[in-house]
């Protein structure tokens, strides 16, 4: 089984690699060759079969065609231009985001076969105002235009589906915490950043308010919804190839609560309040939580708590002790 | 105030282009120049402004910028491929229903001033499984290529609309019946057909179960539909630019009591059951009632029965009599 992996030197890539490497397999069948592309050359990984890593654009159509070229047997679509960076440069974001899928689903077309496409859609596809919790017939009504390309891309990923040109899952992705590294430019990043930073004892910023809710599921728990997408017979999803991801709903009060019990006090005096507007108002049209029944009845499933995504961190990213 | 009407010559534009003409006003501006285009060059109304006629392509985006080169103040987008075209010719359908709407925002974008757009959605959006009646928050999964493009596009015109790009609304029209002239290459075609042909004398065929219900309008509705839009204060929409439009839930065999009523037990005779798999299937996949609370709010009205739109049929186009 050949994989190709857009978008692989991110950070839900990275993580997906790994995992992949690890098991070997996907739905009981061999991996024999990888392919890993992304804006710059992903890092090779140490593996058994056959990996080659292209750096190209996802907004040029012959970037694309060049990767269908072996027809790969499962595509994960993970390239992207995040929330922020795709508000701040309108042209840039339907450039990837709404282009890139759409290059992506016509080189698949032109190479006359049938692949898996595993696409991470995002819960921006959602629009407040929301009911208490947004179940799976709530309407994408995006308020960014981030949003607004993965809605579009949904759409497009189910129509050649229902055509059977290809047979693909858009999996819509909680926010995933807690994100190693540096911030990106996403405008959630501060999520990440009221753990990761205090967890290495190192300050960090909250622009928000303790009462906001969030949903979201940490990274090893995502690479897990990518693989079981991988390999789910989807003629039980039906025409609606999208679906939003398992995922908890927490508040920023409740996230720090779980910092004090796993890493001290001391620690979570480290977070600082200082209040974005900005920030704020885009925080304010996402969605707080889902009813995802279709996810949970397909087997994806979420983490068990804010602590087992701070444990998972500690883990994944800190050699199992804190920084 | 200079109006721009893209897909003019098709039905539900001829009849705007003649209310427009009646009215000669929108909103209480007065109307000063209009330009008219289509695939075909549409007919040139007697106005007291000046009309300026153009046949084009809107799947070539240099058509589209030069039609903006004047800043037309409102534009109609009503120029799309129809269902069943679509469905045949996947190209044109995208060419055609996705990439005009793309190129006509961008065309706006460059000229760089704030049009209001009126775009003429359509209920293929939504997809079964429905409810017994779709609200204003229920999704857009749809299950033909045509509903996937227009749903596609109203997430573009919603984002350009937030970002202060253009001023749009996107008007989900029901079926609009009764369709004068020959049949169209829609699916929906027989719910025209089996009033206009009894009404002048004609057999015509019933491809579905008599049972079967959907959702309708009239010609002359469905133009005011597009006028009540064009004036409307959107900054009461919110940022969801999208809205169904009311019209009235009706079965096949409801259809025929009325035509019996109004034209008599022999023409309603002329129908003939002829089943078609192929249309029943398609069919069987549309949606047959809303709740249009949102549209009903902002004051876009229905037909007020079955019998009001064959009087109107009999009135608009049979010079209000029985053929």
């Amino acid at each position: 089984m050949h994989v190709l992996i857009l978008g692989a030197a991110g950070m839900v890539g990275r993580k997906l690699v790994e995992r992949l490497c690890s098991d070997a397999v996907i739905g009981g069948r061999e991996i024999t060759a990888m392919t890993l592309f992304d804006i710059v050359e992903p890092q090779k990984p140490v593996t058994a079969w056959p990996v080659s890593v292209r750096a190209g654009d996802i907004g040029e159509r012959s970037d694309i065609d060049k990767l269908l070229l072996h027809k790969p047997d499962v595509i994960f679509h993970l390239a992207a231009l995040a929330s922020g960076g795709s508000e701040e440069d309108f042209d840039a974001g339907y450039r990837i985001n709404l282009d890139g899928t759409r290059h992506l689903v016509e080189a698949i077309r032109a190479q006359n076969y049938c692949p898996r496409v595993v696409y991470t859609s995002s819960i921006a596809v959602f629009g407040a105002p929301f009911p208490d919790a947004i179940d799976d017939v709530f309407l994408s009504a995006p308020l960014t235009s981030y949003g607004a390309q993965k809605a579009c891309s949904e759409l497009l990923l189910a129509d050649y589906s229902r055509r059977g040109l290809l047979d693909a899952i858009a999996i819509r992705l909680p926010t995933v915490i807690i994100r190693p590294g540096r911030p990106n430019r996403a405008a959630s990043g501060f999520f990440s950043n009221i753990l990761r930073e205090p967890l290495i004892g190192r300050e960090a910023v909250l622009p928000v308010s303790r009462d906001v809710c969030h949903w979201m599921a940490s990274p090893r728990t995502t690479a897990g919804f990518l693989v079981h997408a991988a390999s789910l017979d989807l003629t039980r999803l039906g025409d609606r190839r999208a679906l939003t991801m398992p995922g908890i709903s927490v508040s920023v009060g409740e996230m720090i609560e779980s910092l004090k019990r796993i890493a001290g006090a001391d620690r979570a005096a480290l977070i600082r309040d200082e209040p974005d507007e900005t920030i704020a108002r885009i925080v304010d049209g996402w969605p707080r939580a889902f009813k995802t029944e279709r996810a949970l009845r397909l087997g994806f499933v979420a983490d068990r708590s804010m602590d087992d995504i701070i444990r998972i961190h500690i883990e994944d990213e800190l050699g199992g002790r804190l920084g």
